[in-house]
């Protein structure tokens, strides 16, 4: 099918998806999550054709590995899929009711936002997760995977087009979009599409950015911080910036510059060097760090780098504000750590601290929807306007107000005849 | 000062506005306030500057109008400003509070965005709401007003900073810009600028819109409908139509289409017409309409035109679903209404018309952030994220995550020494 007819039908099917009851949806879920369970092998063999036509074609170890989809993931996937069934649905939720007058209820209910699109890189298990929190949501769909996973995503929307249709929502929620041209036209389709969600690599989420006018639920950057104070239990700042940096490199919320007060470097540096040697990570620090440790030399465009590897910058500051300051400049307001036992200094870090997450005596690595406890994740957002920071289901859904009244007219307040109550309704 | 200098350092003072305390913020509004009372003359004086010089170029009557800032008009801007020193202050509220584990507790705190950039036209009480209303929500902004309002935005705008300064908020956090160059150059600073509000005409609208990556609230067209239901009390939707028509006809929540059911159009028509023929209207009716009443004929581009004036379009439909997909189709999203007594039918309606404001035996024209009880209003916007229908102050924020740990790292998690709780916080 024509991409524009695919978002056109999307659209039509997010108004009827809108109303559908959360019954309905649990059970599709539920259905989808059997579909899943009973074509393992089919799932496994046509990841497996990937596989193999990836490895032909020489692609990167990395992206294979993230490409394989094998039994023990797709149960992982399922396991997603019944944690999803059990959370509340999010929509039809009374955000707020107020009584204008007699007779005249205003109700903010929550509802889908309506159709999103999915770009993903290689791996299929974010088919699965986003289309399955869309549905729980409410929303209509886009998908488009890359290239490298075609025939383990075709079979993956083919299923969950059928176990959907079997459950009474019928297909036109969920499309799969499979070229490149399709995406560029997806870009441009800002009357059906309302929202896009990219889960990539940086370039490939900025590249998104800047070539649509919809928009963007996520993060191109994660170029995270920890600052450790003039106040720091220098011991727990050893364990929670080793921590942040090497329990697992590749991610957005590992960090990637250690900001540290030139009244602790002294003692800081020496000890924390000694431990984060033991996960072969390689240092750069600023002219300042260099008196202290034996380190590479940082240059400004290490402020800005996100490593995702065992690399970290280091660089001694002389305040608070010099530390607030770097991270503000560089960042790139995603999640940033102090570690300080003064409490007025974290209250402060926190406060001007211009990042979704700021964190006080804690590993940068706790931002994520699963540790926050949201149950399922969207992704993480770096967006200073609807959602921020680790999102849930909630990030899925947006509000309409429904007003109703009794023959209410505009005329009869203007025209001081009436006047409104404005209560709170219980 | 250079526009992007402006822009640069309007975000670096979003940084300490962020956190002043409501008293301070609200000191500051009541000094805002005491400046324009005290300075209406010379308000006025350079206000009839910008009147006398607009009338000499000819400017149309109706902008003219729209700029006049009268001694009355300034007080009831004051009158807005103490107002919003009465409300909740939005930012720095408690949105959720979530232990992870034993002194690890998460908090999702209301903040202000960060810059707002305000395009507005010839009124200038606009400049004057809404820096109040990002002083209020602690964000910077930067305003470009119409350049026929010129003389008074200077004055205004002065006043606002040197009722600020004095009141120890200092100056950065409001630029006023003054060329087209500017707008276009702003339209471009999505490292600075956060969110632009564009207020004026739909066309101005959809330029902004058009021309910038930078989000937008607001909306471009108000294309309004009543639909007529077969169950309509039909002399209650005589009354609601003819106002949500003719209450006040040059505003986005003004009706443009009335739809009427098939089997109640015979009746309803012919009624209609002679109410709202008083005021007037001019009508324009589809086939079927013509053969019941005699009315001009409606084209296709009827459906997609936001008169803003007394002419009004007319449909007959032949069921509920083709109500709704004709308001799907040709509507901006913006506010609809049902008149009926059928509960069902009416709940239908609210749910699958995918509007900002669905509304039900009441008038379009109740779509306004004061009449929703908001006690201020940013706008109204048809987006389907961050904000939609009337939008309050808490349009201008957004939230960060605090985490407060005591030395927590992950991989105690990862490695099953520590589990997580995640229990509500009272």
């Amino acid at each position: 099918m024509d991409m524009i007819q695919s978002a056109a039908q999307a659209k039509k099917a997010s108004i009827t998806l809108a109303s559908v009851s959360s019954e309905q949806k649990n059970h599709a879920l539920k259905t989808v999550a059997d579909y899943l369970i009973n074509n393992i092998d089919k799932i496994v063999r046509a990841n497996e054709e990937d596989i193999q036509r990836s490895k032909k074609e020489n692609l990167p170890e990395t992206l294979i590995k993230r490409l394989k989809f094998d039994g023990k993931k797709i149960r992982d996937v399922v396991d997603g899929i019944n944690s999803l069934i059990n959370l509340d649905d999010p929509i039809g939720k009374k955000l707020m009711a107020t009584e204008l007058d007699e007779a005249l209820n205003l109700y903010k209910i929550s509802c889908p936002i309506g159709v999103i699109g999915i770009i993903f890189e290689s791996r299929p298990d974010a088919l699965v997760q986003i289309s399955t929190l869309c549905l729980k949501s409410g929303n209509a769909v886009l998908l488009k995977g890359g290239s490298e996973a075609m025939q383990t995503n075709r079979i993956l929307a083919e299923l969950i087009q059928k176990a959907t249709d079997a459950a009474g929502i019928g297909t036109d929620w969920i499309h799969l979009l499979e070229t490149r041209d399709d995406v560029n036209k997806m870009l441009k389709l800002d009357r059906y599409i309302d929202l896009l969600i990219p889960r990539g690599s940086n370039e490939f989420v900025q590249y998104i950015m800047d070539n649509s006018r919809i928009p963007v639920l996520g993060h191109a950057d994660g170029i995270c911080h920890c600052y450790v104070d003039k106040d720091a239990d220098l011991e727990m700042a050893v364990d929670i910036v080793n921590d942040s940096k090497t329990q697992y490199v590749s991610v957005c919320n590992a960090t990637e510059t250690l900001l540290v007060h030139s009244e602790v470097a002294n003692r800081f540096l020496p000890k924390f060097k000694e431990v984060i040697q033991e996960s072969n990570v390689q240092l750069r620090g600023c002219e300042n760090t260099r008196k202290i440790i034996d380190v590479t030399v940082a240059s400004e465009r290490d402020w800005k780098t996100e490593y995702l590897d065992y690399i970290l910058s280091i660089k001694v500051v002389n305040s608070l504000e010099e530390a607030i300051e770097h991270i503000n400049t560089y960042g790139s307001g995603h999640t940033d750590s102090i570690i300080t036992e003064n409490k007025e200094i974290a209250q402060k870090f926190m406060d001007l601290v211009d990042s979704a997450n700021v964190f006080w005596n804690c590993s940068t690595r706790f931002s994520d929807g699963f540790r926050f406890g949201f149950g399922a994740e969207v992704g993480i957002s770096t967006n200073k306007i609807h959602a921020r920071g680790p999102v849930g289901l909630d990030g899925l859904t947006i509000y309409k107000y429904k007003l109703i009244g009794n023959g209410h007219i505009v005329s009869d307040y203007a025209e001081h005849r009436r006047k409104f109550t404005h209560k709170p309704i219980a």
